[in-house]
């Protein structure tokens, strides 16, 4: 399925190469003013050929909203957005697969839908679907932002090289505004240049490179989210995943936290101007499932983009027997730049369902 | 919210030291023959008192099985199973909390609740709920078994002891089979010794240790899940961050495969006796939410117990100021060895539900 | 599923003779003081043998609350309350079903189940499971009532004997306290002797009759609901129908309305004090699937019980021939009366989660 | 909430007077052959102007299919379908409601939607909401097509001219395949000059006229439909009540039945050359919410429009004050005869999730 969310529902539509995808978002509060060219921005960051390290193709992503705005203003009906496709060709297509690509849906695809889902392009499995993700995400934000709250993430790794993490006991507005903004988004700007010469390697070897993204959510009111099936890493994790390429999500100190003691790993309350705080945030904001007021933090697993030029060994499943395949045509050799304001955008989502669950919107 | 699933729902109950807890499960199929020891096998790998790393309390969780079962066969209407509670004291509690416990929910549930949520050892949020989400695991993975397919889960580390992964291209029946019904399960049980040492040894300092599980699903037909948010990844990570001090999930490579890249991350496809297979299982058996065929793997961070003795700051609510708190009483020090059944379990649970979607059951 | 709703969610489970049968309530706002007593006696209005026009066997039906509740307070957790089942025979039974009964489920649940529900006193499909329903509603209907919501019904009909209809447009809060409390609710109390002649007339006929229901909901706040499908409509109307044998709603002027003319159905805004209001109630206090602010009028219709002890004609299933049957056993010759608390509790869980989406609670 | 379904779930868009309006129906099975002629005749069905009894205004609803369809065979991704709206006229709107209409959801909607829902038309609220029901339903109704399973309804009233009702123990294809292909469907065709003479006299008079509308599912394989709450009532009647005016529905012999003995409205079964009927069909195909195997008959009350030109009292919600309206332009007089193919849209989108639960589709 490819609608999600309870109170804010979210219906994301279309294939890669079909007449248009979109998304309609169902259950939005009425009277929401909407800046349109601040949600052009959020798509433009996650566009094709907006930044050197990404796919060069060109990709136009206006959106024609179709329903539940009026003079810019939610209508509380749902809301509609088309992006249209460009790159039809018309006629009958052959929809053959005999060889699916390693890393790619297009084997699991052409079982569930017994050979009749869209392979064009990857159909709608396609990256391509996360530009209406963004949209709904970018008017889910901008209905945030007047609470108070702010989303942002950063590259936080590019194959090994790393980019500092967010101090979660304390993030600048300056740096949540910076991140949410740009292309390529670092805490430490610095380390901008070694990245992209990684990517650059990878592209010029025809090979790919994997990442994290790290995101965070200030400004949340404590007491958001439900035990034990309704926690914030619970919701946010279940439409992260639908994100194509992410393999992995972790909160506060995840993974790493796994290795220390609970003398390590707890975060000590304290009141800082009558507020409850925490001096450290391993915990990402949440405890029982619930917003604690701290920053929600949270890591991604981006996996190395499966579209590389190389030879590589496979399958025909016509003649049933092993094969070989080479994909031709420009591919993103790193996606993870890209996918930040996608995981911003799938975060923005949840965040409106979690705070409406418990009628604080 | 308690409640999980689409075509198999449960909906867990109870508080620590309320009358009793359990779970309704809703949506099984009728004509299932349930092997209730096999049930109660599965509670006791989970409950306290079992295996020397794990907390000395004794605790009897016979299950009370209301409805839904007749000549152990299920019927097809709900089957509700209760576990009495035999620690409840009588009489009006005060259900005062003053100092939160860091790394609890005590302060997100009391802002949440509006301090009428149930504190006494934990109330909903105690690891005690976990009880009943094994029964509904232990029910389905015995449907489950019956179309060919295991679950199984070992100890993939304690603090920064590790065990063998899964070698995720080819997993024997053998292993998952003693995985399953073990109570400190290893794939390399060599490293038993030194895991226990280490817990021991945060027991006398008070303290508590983290780790990771990682859990194997074998038998998936291809074919099952769904593109954007009822994939594979979507689904077992909605319900497994249900799981009190769950903070990360990572599927395949995961946040290893991060760092790789597509060259060395795609899993190339060969006919092996006329199925497709994948030689090695960088994408933990699941290519756009759908499942390959092959092992689904994931890991899951479990971070340290809060619960440990030493003295801790923390904040009293009552006076809005800086605080101490000393926890007495006995903790588990690690609470990863009784988790490998509560996280197998609630694979299975997300299991049959996917199945279900797609007529696969 | 006998699971139901959004924001509040019952689960209800148990057949007839199993161990027991109950309802998870979950989702319920915390510190909610609950008065066990009124939960009782809603309980009592449809328990058996409360009236002579029922079924002469006495139940005692006294819920055990095993979660969600301390100090008589909700504690937001979810709330289980389990009824006993004190007439569980022991053993093994053959659980056989050669002739299904004209009008009950017993066929169809004998095909859905492929014979492997619990047939034993109509197993979950029993009237018994509306007892855990009731239970539900009389939580529901307390918090309502402290919003000054108040839910009352009454039997509008037995047969072709009509009790008077409410006057929509306005209703007193002195009728609602008395329908809500009684258990052969009537407007016009003049009317009983006369239902409980024909009631008679069928017992001894061996025979049964239907009726309906009809039931106000006072106090509503204007703006509830929502287009297209969760109107008021459709959300009472899908909890409703899962009271076994309902078999017709209409809200308003419902089938009447459907005779009329625009100038004689449409109700006229004015204001009162104020208030806008209707002068006519023919839109039952729905309009687009919202709350007008106006009482909300619906009508269900109750077939007569299928259980009649007359001879009547029917198959066998094993021998797959035709054959006939007697149902031995005192049976309700009318289920209307028994019926009205449990249309009532249905309708308090629908308003609960109506409400709750619009924040209004 | 405009979504609606679980297995097969749409999520219905648009505004009388915006962009488009459209749906979107994600979990429709992959490799259905769909015949567009067959949705569009379906379309022109409900669109006005087909039929002189209906509002004269020209509407061309021609849909777009902006995804999940190729080589117009489903491909298993959503099918998202469009409708633009010819008739927007663009600036910046005052969007100001004075006096709500009576009968309509100006005034409900205003509150709900803080005076920002879009008004001109009806906004969401409008009757041409309902083209997209029909393209839903005339995807759905052609699969389950295949299937065996028929849909069908007809004017089984206006005003107090009554056509004949379906015999529920004997429908045939003949009248099935009449009935869903016309646009005045009576089983009696003799009574159609009546009805014409009726509609033509309230439209004369600047009134309107409500009726009834009876459907029929015939194929339906038994044991579909689950008890509680997802019976086959608890579903149909949750998407019906989608559909504007619709106030009443009643399955069998509904509101008739509850008048009736149980001796006279119990159906006998019998085998009819190995397969259990019954002979007549009081239930209307469905007993303890499950299917029968018999017609699925049920009847909905259409409210009389309430649109019409007839000077009425209202109020003026700026000046709160009394008020009276004169709504001007041309309305449809009976909006039963468009509504036949809505209910049988809404039906077949129903059936196709019920089907779809029990593994049957």
């Amino acid at each position: 399925m490819s609608s999600w969310g309870n109170d804010v529902k979210i219906s994301v539509f279309g294939e890669s190469h079909g007449n248009g995808i979109g998304v309609v978002i169902d259950g939005l509060p009425a009277g929401e003013k909407l800046n349109l060219d601040e949600i052009y921005l959020q798509m433009s960051r996650r566009a094709p050929g907006k930044d050197k390290a990404a796919t060069p193709r060109a990709e136009r992503d206006i959106p024609e909203i179709l329903s539940g705005l009026l003079n810019d203003t939610t209508t509380g009906a749902p809301l509609c957005a088309v992006i249209r496709n460009t790159n039809v060709r018309s006629g009958d297509y052959g929809n053959v697969l005999n060889c699916p690509r390693p890393g790619h849906a297009d084997y699991t695809g052409y079982v569930r839908y017994n050979g009749f889902n869209d392979i064009r392009g990857g159909g709608h499995f396609s990256g391509r679907l996360t530009a209406p993700l963004v949209f709904a995400g970018a008017v889910c934000r901008q209905i945030l932002e007047k609470k108070g709250i702010k989303i942002a993430a950063h590259i936080s790794s590019i194959g090994d090289i790393e980019d500092e993490r967010f101090n979660g006991a304390d993030i600048s507005c300056e740096l949540m505004d910076r991140l949410s903004k740009t292309t390529f988004g670092l805490i430490d700007q610095s380390r901008e240049e070694k990245m992209r010469a990684l990517i650059e390697e990878c592209r010029l070897s025809q090979d790919s490179i994997g990442g994290t993204i790290e995101c965070a959510v200030t400004g949340m009111p404590v007491g958001a989210g439900s035990p034990m099936f309704n926690g914030i890493e619970n919701v946010i994790s279940s439409i992260i995943f639908g994100i194509p390429a992410v393999k992995g999500i972790e909160f506060g100190s995840g993974f790493d936290g796994a290795k220390l003691r609970g003398s390590q790993n707890n975060d000590e309350f304290y009141y800082d101007n009558g507020v409850v705080k925490t001096r450290t945030n391993n915990h990402g904001g949440i405890l029982g499932g619930i917003s604690s007021g701290m920053p929600i933090i949270f890591r991604t697993a981006i996996k190395p983009t499966p579209s590389i030029s190389v030879k590589q060994r496979t399958v025909d499943l016509n003649s049933k027997s092993d094969s070989e395949l080479e994909i031709h045509g420009r591919h993103d050799p790193c996606i993870v730049v890209r996918a930040v304001p996608v995981i911003e955008s799938a975060a923005a989502v949840a965040i409106i369902n979690i705070l409406s669950e418990v009628h604080k919107l």
